[in-house]
């Protein structure tokens, strides 16, 4: 038997048995190690974002390959062979490969009109049911993109790609249109603000500097994340109980940019007054990236004529095409020395205790949690 | 003795006499044959939009050298040789050159923070008075940007190159990253809506058709506006009057873009309700580019949730650089026989008449209104 | 039966039989009414570009639908649905979708590491055999790219598709960054040159001029040919008769330039010399595109340090991704008033006659030839 | 009297005495302490590169503001005020202003049709005598790009602005279009070759570990280099000794790219058949940044199909804007703890020794050369 965490109704998360059952013929069965707890994953369970029930959820998943049918691709994304045993990372979206984005901007999967997203969309309802990550094992479709572990790098680890994957994403938006010896885009000695400190802001923050981006700014409320920020990179943290007013952040961010505001400013906060801080803490011409409203969290009153007067872009950015959980490992690996990743990961908890990993998630009592497998 | 428009105070626009004095020794005069009202010019004049008084207002204007002192660098900004009598049209910005975006990002001068204008900041009250082009004869810095007209083109038509730079690089701004053969940025095929069709907006949908766009699409109310629009090559003009509802125009636009939405959205209103139309007008992946409200008219309620689903550019465009001007004469010179050009101008008013121009521009009682010297 | 010209041989076309069969499951039936001449076709046909033989040739066809099997997805790439009798142009690339480029860089699909293209790489040696343009039926993949005959537009006209994709590919590489307002990229006024005007070459310059160009050189030493990109808006046409030198056609440019040289040169002549003339026709800052060279022509002697001082991009254009094609029936359909596309197709013949259309390919005796169907 | 090493003739370096004299009512007096060997300088002392004479060469140089006439303006390029004592470093590039590429293309002032640049074009015949940086003082032009050094920063290590400004804006180059998350430009992950590690490749290969690529590849022959190359965060150095020939290479460099070749491949050699292997080395797609041919060194043989089929982008690179000054100082002050910027200085000669440390810079006996002043 399969056991697995799974969303019954708004509010219900209950930990149930499924019938293990062989892949099919194209399919690939997976044993999850680590599934991290998504900001989504809170929303979804409280009912703020509907979702088909019942359904296994977790989409932040690592794990073992522990079989597969014989026409199931044998191979990662990249390639290499693969076999019973290996570790790999899952990019949890699958793209229908046939709507207007997948063929006429297929650099931007994402976007896909007809997407289907492990533990998201793909219900529990027929066999073979377990289709996410809060399990002991679940079945993959043959188009699924896996990746296989980089040397040295572990399961917990590789359950980040996908955070990191929204975050690099987000900042590379503004890396057009790559001319940073013109002051357009994302260079050495670029300044860069995000806000927002949960696992995604940090990893975005810590991405920036890794890149050459001088200096990282961060801004959040929760010591905690102002502290993990620290630890990654981040040159200055702005503490909202410090600095209650947004004109004063905004008089230090210029503090720190000679007077002009920012070159970039990640939105990674979510809430929409924190949208509006952002036209406040960038530079003239240069970017916002819009990455923190995933779910409706209200409006904000906007003055078009700041977007006119700062001839700015503003940059949304919608998840990640799965390309990106390559820059993940490759992120991960590169500077596994340089940042404590494994400390990003705060809490962890049983599958057993799923369900308090997401409300440990959703009152920020974490960085980030992670559900582990017990074995 | 100079004839000139003057404003000297909120709604106070005055016929006024100056002085005319030899040309400074770095310095030229200019006689203004044609000078457009600019959508700006009516906030002056009703002080909406603060300046300094007095001042001789015009900003869009062309006209013939008359003179210059021996250190005026007597070449246009292609390094054409200038004589007396020449045509010229003026780049009426004088960036400083020596602050941060004229340093570090001087293809952005029109972020300038030092910036000056003809007919907006030079005011009137000091020697030798008169830098705008509601005069008949003003005075000339030796940094101005000076454009010898190209054979053929009238000082008419190229008293329209400003509103055609406003135009153009709000439009050019949606280029980047310029992989139109990847979906990002215009191209071949792409489709554009302009909403408000100012002679500005018209400009800009003329513009891209002319760039390739198909369809083009333009949204107004005002009938003489959207008769003028189809003569400038629009695909499909919308009627606020025929699709009340922004659901309606919605859904037409789909109509006519896949079920998608535009590639492109030109915001050219300046009401802060059209900014948040182009949200839903632009497809997923599209740019919006923001430049209606060069004026405050107060805030729109957004989501910022919306950005982030349409994975959308946002991209300020304020003013132009002056080098824009030399494209808006490319395409005066280009299309002059595509489009009606002359057309455009439905209202002309002689130097007297100024305050009138200004007020039938005010009331929109015209497409284009331009003052145009008697002689 | 199905009667196709088949190459047994470097140099040996035969029109062969091939017994007709039911489509498979997935595939579908198409009969191509019109297929186009490609420059390679006579290197293949020489044994200059070797090909796996026996092989059905002509991969620039379109045609008519007239059945399919129950699996095959019967919507076009824009999810339209298709019906028996559908007019169709057919993108003939089939990428693998699994290699790196495929997966990693899914907008240069042309890329693709483990490719297949009608009429080129997909043999006659196994059944159903037919997968090539030079026959009156052939047989569809099912991952095949359709596109379905915008309203208007005649099947003659769609089987030039293919060499205004791989034009308007070229040209489209030249927009990056897309900061036209900058000088960065095509936009409006931006001067290019295109050398070798045959049929893609003509496109080019059409599709330059289309998307605002000015001024458009074309250069060719064929007469016909010159004269018929008069005929589609080239500005100017140098003949190599007439300017014999290098340094004669440089000097024309320039004067055609403001004395600067091109803001882009597009080469499509295919013989080295003509890349080492790009250098000298581009300005400082521009960008040469090299596309001529799909085959193996030789080479020619370099000077780095022009690359240096010109601080160019020269960019690389192979083939297209199946996504052109879209473009290039947005182009046919926008300017079939403008452009005497019909005229392009100078000689016609019929399916017996594909030898003698390959030939008159080969020795330039025609502008562009095309092989159609007799019904 | 002011002591100035003067090029007399091809091989004739001097140290000759100068009056000193009161700066002018717009200039100002340097004393620069240090002033490094750039590898054009023993081509300008050697006849190679032709250059007016008497000329003081130098221009790497960072020193101490004397003083300045009245009419000066004392602020750094960033507004920063100046006071006589400060530290300064100096862009050492005077573009006109007013040509072509400094009007319409001014992001290119590096493309400047009528420049000057101190120890290069600026003679020595006329007072006040000294605009090279191997001299005691030197007279400043009011236009200069001054930067004051950031805190903390030596004025030896700012002395080394200058190459490294050559080189990031080399890589920079590579950027555009700014879609990382595309695979389109540089970012996390990319790999990246510098073939040629003098101290500007060294700079470079530094800059783009320091941007986030990976793995960062140098080549060169001299052990001195590519020891140096190791301590600036190279991921693997090869040594032409080890694999002399081009195969060897390319298969090491396949071997850690995935079989693909690099995504960015930078030429800082500056001998032909080091641009050939560029294409070598590049996977399809790629960018290959031609640096190095900054002198002319002859030609290489290049088959253009090389670049059709790699859909390659090839970025020439003159020298860099004055901007790129502050790229520098960004970089120096991040990394000084990250990066041995000191020891990249191999080499240091009292100004006496002037001719003896271009020289040594021939050679290629040293990593940097750098003239220092005693005092």
């Amino acid at each position: 038997m399969i056991r697995a965490a799974v969303l019954t109704a708004p509010g219900k998360l209950e930990l149930t048995s499924f019938p293990e059952s062989a892949p099919p013929r194209d399919g690939a069965v997976l044993r999850p190690t680590h599934c991290g707890v998504c900001g989504t994953d809170p929303h979804m369970y409280s009912g703020h974002l509907a979702v088909a029930m019942p359904l296994v959820m977790g989409h932040e998943f690592a794990g073992v390959l522990e079989g597969w049918g014989p026409d199931f691709p044998a191979r990662d994304v990249y390639g290499q062979e693969l076999r019973r045993g290996d570790a790999v990372v899952v990019g949890t979206t699958l793209s229908c490969g046939s709507c207007y984005y997948c063929r006429f901007l297929p650099q931007r999967q994402n976007l896909c009109q007809d997407v289907n997203i492990y533990g998201i969309t793909l219900g529990a309802s027929e066999p073979p049911y377990v289709r996410g990550g809060y399990s002991d094992l679940l079945y993959l479709f043959p188009q699924t993109w896996l990746f296989k572990l980089p040397p040295g790098l572990s399961l917990k680890l590789a359950a980040l790609a996908d955070p990191i994957a929204c975050g690099t994403r987000a900042l590379e938006r503004a890396f057009a249109p790559g001319m940073p010896w013109a002051g357009e885009g994302i260079g050495l000695g670029k300044s860069v603000v995000v806000q927002g400190l949960g696992p995604i802001g940090i990893m975005t923050g810590a991405a920036a500097r890794a890149m050459g981006a001088n200096p990282v700014i961060g801004i959040d409320r929760i010591p905690m994340r102002l502290e993990m920020a620290r630890r990654f990179g981040f040159d200055e943290v702005l503490s909202l109980a410090e600095l209650p007013g947004v004109g004063d952040r905004v008089r230090v961010v210029r503090s720190l940019t000679r007077g002009l505001g920012a070159d970039v400013v990640v939105e990674m906060v979510g809430l929409p007054p924190a949208f509006a801080e952002s036209l406040q803490l960038v530079r003239k011409g240069g970017r916002v990236v819009e990455f923190g409203h995933f779910t409706d969290n209200g409006t904000t009153a906007l003055n078009p004529q700041d977007i006119v007067n700062l001839d700015v872009d503003i940059l949304g950015s919608y998840a990640y095409p799965n390309a990106q959980i390559g820059t993940s490992l490759a992120f991960l690996s590169r500077y596994s020395e340089s940042y404590p990743f494994e400390d990003l990961v705060t809490h962890t908890f049983g599958e057993a205790d799923t369900e308090q990993a997401i409300e440990a998630s959703r009152d920020k009592l974490c960085v980030k949690a992670m559900v582990v497998s017990e074995s």
